[in-house]
């Protein structure tokens, strides 16, 4: 139940949350198994066929292929670029630590190394900054320094800094109703909610990820976004404006977290109507050229060039780091002030714990969740972003560290990665801090 | 006649040539009513009904959307990276001269401006280095120095370029069999041919673009690589591999210079299997990261990842220009040998000009082609990538000049814009040279 649980509230958008829980209950290859430059993917002029992953037959998201698809979206469908700028790149120092014989308790009691952890949780890759410097760092798999990985939910946050950077420098007036910005909204969920609500996701909307159901409004979601294939007969909405402005309401606002990623996607189009700015752009000017990123990052994008704000940012591991290191330095970066202090700051305080307590997470306790980011209140004062199949970046400002990592396992709830991974990353905090 | 001849022989593939041939003979918006920005297509969130430029309606291939979409390929369908690189950005020295000033006679002998020409061609971005410093630049309606443009058969003289470097190395023998390295050719077209006929283009294939006819095998082409929208009942080959091997012969091989899309890819195939990388790792390898771009390119590619070879490029002006001074500096580029000096000469000099002469290029007297290359054979040396619609990298050695040009010129002809652009770039020359 819990688990199930698990899937529903947390298969967020994703870029392709679709992977039935039942495959999950079955015997799976594990990591060294299920490595796909082993497995042979897509190898071969042409790859042969039983080699070959493709979008139009959903094979892209089908558990092993995962481990392949999640480090080439854009060779899959349509996307946004999200460029790096003309700048120089801004230094990474690299001081090494012999992480590897980091050894802690798992949940069962038992002890496992810190690559144990890695090999539990599919990691693509991962990369840990200490005091700014890179101490471990490592690609698996196909995976390189250069190619972007999907990062699955972790794309809300990026969503969430730019609307939380908006309403900090005044762009944005998260008191405002929903429709000041999108009248299209009047008659859904959104008619009477705030953006604040949307923020943070308190909005009473119906709208289940329960992949399970056929009729669960996710499909649609998916199918309106070019994220899935569709039918000759196929007649739903074709954009992600067009799922939008058929949700309905179901229950209140302002009474309990409800992670829904159709919030990130109105947030999306809340930020591009307060801009005139796509999220591309946007993106682009206020966090990646400043941040004197390595790479471009692209989104993947609907029909109409949309980008997915809920789930369809793709970046490397370096860059995203310096996103983390960034925020763990209240917006300082490179040099400069990329974003507001006060921006971090309203990220960092959080929202109410008892609204987020409501939704039942049992490996989040005591957290809530602000301008899409998930706040621990904890004595580390961790903050964290988070995407389906194990996308992590994980701020420990007591620890001076920044945690970001790109996985591919095969269940589609954090339930699954979360029990070893914080015990691995609060081990890591507290090694650091001798 | 000459004008059907051309748009049969030069309607490259390009990522869509869809273009018909009838609506270049009505009216047309002239390049500043037909600016994207003032057209407003694809602005807003979403954008208005009658502004949306789609893939799946084919209206991208429409002019004046065109206009939009060649600078847009990544939003519109499925793309593979080519890598700047981790290195520093090469220099590209500014001294900056009046060129809208300069004057020449037409041809139809009326005097002109340098910046007339750019107007009636289309011009969308245009680039001129002279003894390597930039003397001019501009880009115009959408155009933007960092964001990639469509190359359209540009691309081929990309692969011409690899397979003339792997030949210099001896890792590609030019007059082997082309089913040395790719056997599933053996009874097609390419079943008898060399590597070198490939290059050079002097194949007897039986392959079509006269795009009158829906029964032309560029349809088939086209629907093939996902570069045209499909029907539910489309039972035709799905990816570019699907279609080459079933191309039939006709006619005989060497006797003549016949310019056909299919030979680009069947090069790119050649040369995928003598390095065991596809195209657009083996290009950010071999000439991408070595140049110092500033940017990343793309190739578009089919269902199942393949580059379109012949056509797919997408790149920026500035790291088109730096590969067209790397082949001017016959391979040195950026404080290094590049690629070969023997492969830029083996371009350089050129095919059979009377092979060349059979094809009646009336607007290209005394040329050759060579290793994908438009070769001058005049007294300034001169040699050239071209792609329909105004794609040029326009290299003269006697005036140490390289011209790289972007447009999206209505009609899918180079006749349309070869009497104008050349009369201009040789003007250009002798004033560089005075």
């Amino acid at each position: 139940m819990q688990q199930t649980r698990f899937a529903i509230l947390f298969l967020a958008l994703l870029g392709g949350p679709f992977m039935s829980m039942s495959s999950a209950q079955t015997a799976l290859p594990d990591a060294e198994a299920s490595d796909p430059q082993k497995m042979g993917w897509m190898q071969g002029f042409p790859p042969a066929p039983d080699k070959l992953i493709k979008f139009a037959n959903g094979s892209n998201y089908q558990f092993p292929r995962t481990r392949w698809s999640f480090s080439h979206g854009r060779e899959l469908g349509p996307t946004s670029n999200v460029w790096h700028g003309a700048g120089p790149v801004s230094a990474l120092p690299v001081a090494l630590l012999d992480l590897d014989k980091l050894r802690f308790a798992d949940e069962k009691g038992s002890d496992i190394s810190w690559a144990d952890m890695q090999a539990r949780t599919y990691t693509d890759s991962i990369l840990v900054l200490h005091k700014g410097k890179i101490v471990y760092e490592r690609y698996l798999g196909i995976t390189k320094t250069y190619v972007p990985h999907i990062a699955m939910s972790v794309t809300k946050s990026f969503v969430g800094t730019l609307a939380a950077t908006l309403a900090a420098e005044g762009k944005l007036d998260p008191s405002a109703p929903v429709t000041q910005y999108i009248p299209e909204l009047k008659d859904t969920a959104y008619g009477d909610a705030t953006v604040r609500q949307v923020m943070d996701m308190t909005i009473g909307v119906q709208y289940s990820e329960n992949y399970a159901d056929p009729k669960a409004e996710v499909w649609d979601y998916a199918r309106s976004g070019g994220l899935l294939p569709t039918a000759p007969t196929y007649d739903g909405p074709k954009t992600f404006y067009d799922f939008l402005v058929k949700l309905k309401k179901e229950g209140k606002h302002d009474e309990a977290f409800a992670y829904k990623t159709v919030n990130a996607e109105v947030l999306a189009w809340i930020v591009k109507r307060a801009t005139g700015q796509n999220l591309s752009d946007l993106l682009s000017e206020r966090i990646w050229q400043k941040l004197g990123t390595e790479n471009d990052a692209y989104f993947s994008v609907d029909s109409v060039g949309t980008e997915q704000g809920g789930g369809g940012l793709n970046l490397t591991l370096r860059d995203m780091a310096r996103f983390g290191e960034m925020m763990r330095l209240n917006g300082k970066f490179n040099g400069q002030q990329i974003i507001p202090v006060a921006a971090v700051e309203d990220i960092r305080k959080g929202a109410d714990p008892a609204k987020f307590a409501k939704a039942g997470y049992v490996t989040l306790p005591g957290y809530s969740y602000r301008n899409m980011w998930w706040v621990g209140h904890n004595s580390h004062q961790t903050f964290e972003a988070r995407g389906i199949h194990g996308q992590r970046i994980y701020i420990d400002p007591v620890a001076e560290m920044v945690i970001v990592k790109f996985s591919s396992h095969p269940i589609a709830a954090n339930g699954a990665t979360d029990p070893v991974t914080y015990r691995a990353f609060q081990a890591l905090a507290n090694h650091l801090m001798k």
